[in-house]
């Protein structure tokens, strides 16, 4: 492999490398001298950012520089005839997908490296974790991540503490089981609404909190016709919105949907087979059909298994071809296809437990600590070496080179989902699955950042002002508990005797609560701000100094100019300059009226 | 009555009046200089504003300069010892509550009222409302409510047309009962959805889009220590929120609940007294136990009539006891306060309608009709005589202070609400409501129009960026329409006829109906953006270009130097900063590393 490190190359003139790049070996010598200098045209004169940026931040700006590099009127790759270019396409992205450019990734700090790994998890100690180094270190979207699980962790405590006296104790108790469910609903709305507010805190002390969505630059996927934003009038790849509609609304929603009705499909299959399993085990219960129980059940989850990777590949196939603009709606987008999907295997899972029960219980945290624990494992034995001696600048990279990417967040939060549904679903059931999912996110933090800190190459830093998608998933699967929690207290034998003659009157008691309970819900997360209130104020504070900055700049005058020589285009004019002095008018009146009183 | 007609006094020397300032007869001379000088005070040399604010906008900046007007060391005014004052307390509004000042009114211009009354109301036409003439002469809040009116009509034609053929045919077919429910729902949430869509699109004309509730002035009636705003840094009356939220939980609410409750218990009463007017009847039936079956519901009718009246007195009272800084969040809390109300008397009016049936069907508009013709024609008669001839400055000023003045669109909107909720609740049962409704909005405009124009006091124009909390009212009542859709179609026995024997089936499949309704609902209201596309892109670039703006001035060097000269407000600085170079980093890469590399 022969590698082009920009930052390598030039090691001995004394400054810190912060991204490589890693070219194939049989790369043209003539391409690598066109990538040069197109990434150097870009380059001008700025500031000097010296200790303004930490590492992260100077290496996410190389990465956007780096993804925003489109070519303009060249027709390949120099010396790479079969890389074709169009104008507006991304060269990095065109290099990749050709094998020209194998991978580009930051640099780990060994100095701040081990510095963050002591003070996170290299000792068993009971305070929290340092978020505001792991930010400094890899970004607001990983120490958000590690912020949430923290938060989720703490949040399911009080779930737990009550959790142990319900499962230790008889708790056929049909007031107790109530209270349990009415207190799980309330659970579940606090929590969300507070993270939001934590969450808000979070990004506003690492100044992400107001970042403009409107200006955020296309995806290094997203390809279309080179043109002119509209809003920022940067020259950039546009692509019509009617287009991407029809692709979702024609491809990928019936995709969807086929999917679902296959799985369900499967699902009514595995009744069957259950079905039949449990009539021939009654009819002569033996050993052997005792196992045949298990056998639906068991081939079933392999079943599932393979269909959920299939269909996370097409997801992510068919979200890439929809060609959004911004990550944040490409991740809308993939997320929401995925959890339609994982809804369906939550429910499953709570039909199943009937049957699985108590092996159930600790199945499913097991089952996601195994997987994980498994790859891990595997790469720490062949990477030990890293960690023992200083290595040289070449050594370092070559080793990093071979380390494993991290794909992002998505799987870690699909988990905390999977976990979070659990609890909210099944702990009126399992009144034990808030101890577990306790345990199982105390050691997920362990693994996490030792896998973030040694297995996986350094990902580049995100911006992120929240966990996005992930909040309005969470929040959907907290509306589907309350209707889950009340079926189930509906369908308990506890709550069946209170109304022994009248079936319909049970039926009709459970759905006026379930739907005092949601309006109940809703009406509590309107009522909660989602910033908290001197946050509010200092981001107001913000805006209003900016408005003032501006004041003193633009005088009303050349506005009141500006607007008459522009009589047909007024409306326009007024919608800015009644943006700017809104505040300045109600200052100063200057009416002509005021004025002449004054003679 | 002595009046201080600011405006008229000068009258001669060419300039017209705006605002006229009513005080009492006995008020002495010298709080007539005071007030004089405590308002030119307020004034400084702004710009000249000549040709740039429309009338009513200069009448509402003199109206919020008149409302900010607030005491300093004054005790009491001045000739006036029982007139007390203490800092921050707004001047006018002592004068107004101790009787010295009778009010404060904007004066109506003769010519454009007869080119905005000939254009609005004085011709039957065709064409739409002049809704850029309305606001020009009313101000935002003013045209958004006739633009509301105007789309809700509309929107109401294509239920008005499906709902004649099936009054007309029978309709005693399930199919088509539940695809009239159905396209009922779809119709609620689309058209609230796009209401948003074109309230955005007005309010973006008009420049009211953008406005920020952080800069707002508190409202005239609120009170509290005189302090510094955190935001603006300006002197200004402070009150402790958690003293208001201590009044609104113990105090509000308590008050609301027991009204409820009460409400509750007389329809209790009424149910009671209705089945023993009916068992009457039934046993011996002749026309005086006829009419008897009716009397219950007027009694009860009149009842509601009169603790509605009462009730909303009390809930003015409160809210304003409550002290809320901000004019919308007042019109919040009273608006919640009157439809928590509101929504069980509609709920009463789909339970009586049971027996008042046919009638009721027409009784809602026409009762809403005659209401307010009652109070217009009275004051018509008298005021005739205005419309007649150009009348001198002081004489017209004198017949605009006899007239009644215009309480805002609370009445108004209220009205709406109740004939929305008529339609989206009943139009299952009577089809012909959307009819109904639309004949009554028809000569609903032409009737308001008339009575903004002429019966009424012109009002201060009220800049609004929608229709505010109505929007959410109209919502919830969408929601609650559907619930209520749903379980009309589940006891109807078309539907009944279906599960003929399980009656836990029909009422299972309602439920879970409903469910999927409301879940399609909330799902249409999330992927329907409430701002159209090309209003987005146009507020977007203003911010970018103000963001453009602030770039020149603030160099990124100077921010350094600040931050780095304010290390343990870092954080704070940079929040200040990233907000700033957002854009700007990512032009013009600043890392050290790329200017070394390019050397």
């Amino acid at each position: 492999v022969k590698m082009l490190q920009q930052s390598v190359d030039s090691s001995n003139i004394g400054f810190t490398p912060l991204v490589v790049v890693e070219l194939a070996s049989d790369t043209k010598e003539e391409a690598i001298t066109w990538l040069l200098s197109r990434i150097r045209d870009k380059q001008q004169n700025g500031g000097n950012g010296d200790g303004f940026f930490s590492m992260a931040e100077c290496q996410y700006i190389i990465k956007h520089e780096l993804d925003t590099l489109r070519a303009q009127d060249e027709t390949h790759v120099p010396g790479h005839t079969q890389a074709k270019l169009y104008p507006g396409k991304s060269i990095i992205r065109r290099l990749q997908s050709k094998g020209i450019l194998v991978q580009i990734f930051p640099l780990h700090e060994q100095e701040e490296l081990k510095r963050l790994s002591f003070s996170w998890y290299k000792k068993v100690k009971l305070s929290l974790q340092p978020l505001d180094a792991i930010r400094h270190y890899f970004g607001e979207g990983q120490a958000l991540y590690f912020g949430f699980l923290e938060y989720f962790t703490f949040a399911l405590v009080p779930m737990a503490l009550i959790g142990v006296p319900y499962y230790l104790f008889d708790w056929e108790d049909y007031d107790k089981y109530v209270i349990f469910a009415a207190f799980n609903l309330l659970w579940c709305t606090l929590i969300l609404e507070f993270w939001k507010r934590c969450s808000a805190s979070l990004a506003f002390r690492w100044g992400t909190l107001s970042r403009k969505k409107a200006f955020e630059e296309p995806r290094p996927g997203f390809h279309g016709v080179l043109g002119f934003n509209p809003v920022t009038g940067r020259e950039e790849p546009l692509y019509p919105n009617t287009k991407r509609q029809l692709r979702i609304y024609l491809v990928s929603l019936p995709f969807v949907l086929l999917c679902l009705y296959m799985s369900l499909y499967i699902m009514m299959i595995y009744f069957q087979m259950e079905g039949w399993a449990l009539s021939v085990h009654n009819e002569d219960p033996t050993l052997w059909t005792g196992i045949l129980l298990f056998i639906p059940s068991i081939i079933y989850a392999v079943i599932i298994e393979i269909m959920n990777l299939l269909y996370r590949v097409a997801a992510e196939l068919l979200t890439e071809w929809e060609n959004h603009r911004l990550e944040s709606s490409y991740q809308n987008h993939l997320v929401l296809k995925v959890l339609v999907v994982t809804y369906l295997l939550l429910a499953t899972l709570l039909i199943t437990s009937q049957i699985l029960n108590q092996i159930m219980e600790a199945f499913l945290p097991y089952w996601l600590q195994r997987r994980r624990n498994k790859k891990m494992i595997r790469k720490v034995q062949t990477k030990r070496i890293m960690e023992e001696k200083e290595l040289p600048l070449e050594e370092q990279v070559r080793l990093e080179a071979d380390m494993s990417t991290y794909l992002g967040t998505f799987d870690d939060y699909l988990e905390l989902f999977l976990l979070f549904g659990y609890v909210s679903l099944f702990s009126c059931v399992y009144p034990l699955a808030a101890v577990l999912v306790v345990l199982n996110n105390i050691t997920e933090v362990y693994s996490d950042s030792f896998k973030m800190c040694r297995v996986f190459k350094r990902p580049f830093s995100d911006p992120a002002a929240s966990i996005g998608v992930w909040q309005i998933a969470f929040e959907a699967m907290s509306v589907i508990a309350v209707v889950t929690n009340c079926a189930l207290i509906g369908m308990s034998p506890q709550v069946k005797a209170y109304f022994p003659e009248s079936e319909i009157q049970l039926i009709l008691w459970t759905v006026a609560i379930e739907h005092a309970l949601l309006a109940f819900k809703f009406i509590l997360a309107f009522l909660i701000p989602d910033v908290p209130k001197h946050i509010q104020i200092k981001l107001a504070r913000l805006e209003f100094e900016s408005l003032e900055a501006l004041k003193k700049k633009v005088t009303l005058c050349s506005l009141t100019s500006l607007s008459q020589s522009l009589i047909p285009g007024r409306r326009n004019i007024l919608q800015v300059t009644l943006y700017i002095i809104n505040v300045w008018v109600l200052e100063n009146t200057v009416c002509k009226n005021s004025k002449i009183k004054q003679k």
